[in-house]
């Protein structure tokens, strides 16, 4: 199987701490592109996915799967070895996608938006809406808050394990630093859980 | 079980959809919260879900799962006689995610922020960009066009069959009447398609 990738870029980063907690990273072969050289940005590409964005997965029958969580979803239940990283029965699977839904909407989407309108590298390539952009930052600190409360209580995301769901808080924290949002003294509990994630062997995936 | 929702929302909309396709309406008590009121805006609702969204389903346990795919999810992996909506093998659920992600990332998010934005609606509670919410409309209309030229040569959205793709993409167009884009009469497949979905019973519940 073939991922297309930009590694530094968050979602690629996703799927393969994933792929590394499955030991699965050997499964695919890694295609990188440049976005900043718009490498994605070609007509072959968008056969693969119509909205020019990685992670793709292609599989070995030319099919392709786009979107983070759904290349995700296909090697979970194509290589259903341990460690379960998705949910083990109805409810937990639940618990699991809505975290997932949390950290997305709520935290990856106004982080995303505060990245495209704030930091000027967008400028060529969408209108930009810096005050907008400066009003999502507010809810990534929410964020934030809200991760450190959660986490007084809880060794994990959900379901008292290791999850995709701590992957994905994990790689969205980081990426906050491209817009200088960072843990801070405040956040003790998010900064233990963060410091228990990092010390993964697949955070340096 | 209860589900907290309110009934001309798009969200809980989506839902009820899902289990009248699945004949599971009767599995659910609906509670009805007038969100122009803040009704959700309580700390007992809180503790269901900490961002205040319906819906919201509480099940017998009284283990709350909030997210409209979520819920779904819970329901299709719960009660798994016919119809199945989100995949039958892995390729097919990623396929669907893939879908869902893709309405949820490039159709709903920019509509949902040019309803924010530019309706008037929310100016009490949150701070509106109008410019924003405009370009926004923008990737709205391109969601139209892209469906119409998907829809040519599929009768359903993936899959070959009826799936939850096609339940959040019609609720998404009928949603984007409130900021009055409609299907235009270049739009020949999606309106076909529409009027297809539009006719299953389940477009009532
Ligand atoms: N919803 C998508 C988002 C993917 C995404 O935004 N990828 C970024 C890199 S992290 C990208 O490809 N950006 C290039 C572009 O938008 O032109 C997913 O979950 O995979
Ligand atoms: N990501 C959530 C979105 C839910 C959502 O935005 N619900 C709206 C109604 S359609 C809501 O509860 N709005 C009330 C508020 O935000 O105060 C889901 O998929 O369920």
């Amino acid at each position: 199987m073939l991922l297309y990738e930009m590694a530094i870029a968050p979602n690629p980063r996703r799927v393969r701490m994933f792929l590394a907690e499955k030991s699965l990273l050997d499964k695919v072969t890694r295609v990188e592109l440049d976005l900043a050289k718009g490498e994605h940005r070609t007509p072959e590409f968008a056969q693969k996915n119509p909205f020019y964005r990685v992670p793709v997965l292609e599989l070995d029958n030319g099919s392709c799967i786009a979107e983070t969580n759904a290349i995700c979803r296909y090697m979970e239940d194509t290589f259903t070895q341990a460690p379960n990283l998705m949910g083990n029965d109805a409810q937990e699977k639940a618990l699991v996608e809505q975290w997932l839904r949390w950290i997305d909407f709520e935290f990856m989407v106004p982080l995303g938006a505060c990245f495209q309108h704030c930091s000027g590298y967008f400028k060529a390539h969408m209108n930009t809406f810096p005050d907008f952009g400066k009003d999502c930052a507010s809810k990534v600190w929410a964020f934030f808050d809200f991760l450190d409360n959660h986490l007084e209580q809880h060794e994990f995301i959900c379901a008292d394990r290791f999850t995709i769901a701590d992957i994905n808080a994990y790689v969205t924290v980081q990426f906050a630093k491209v817009v200088d949002i960072r843990i801070q003294p405040r956040h003790a509990h998010l900064k233990a859980w963060h410091d228990r994630i990092n010390s993964r062997a697949s955070a340096k995936a």
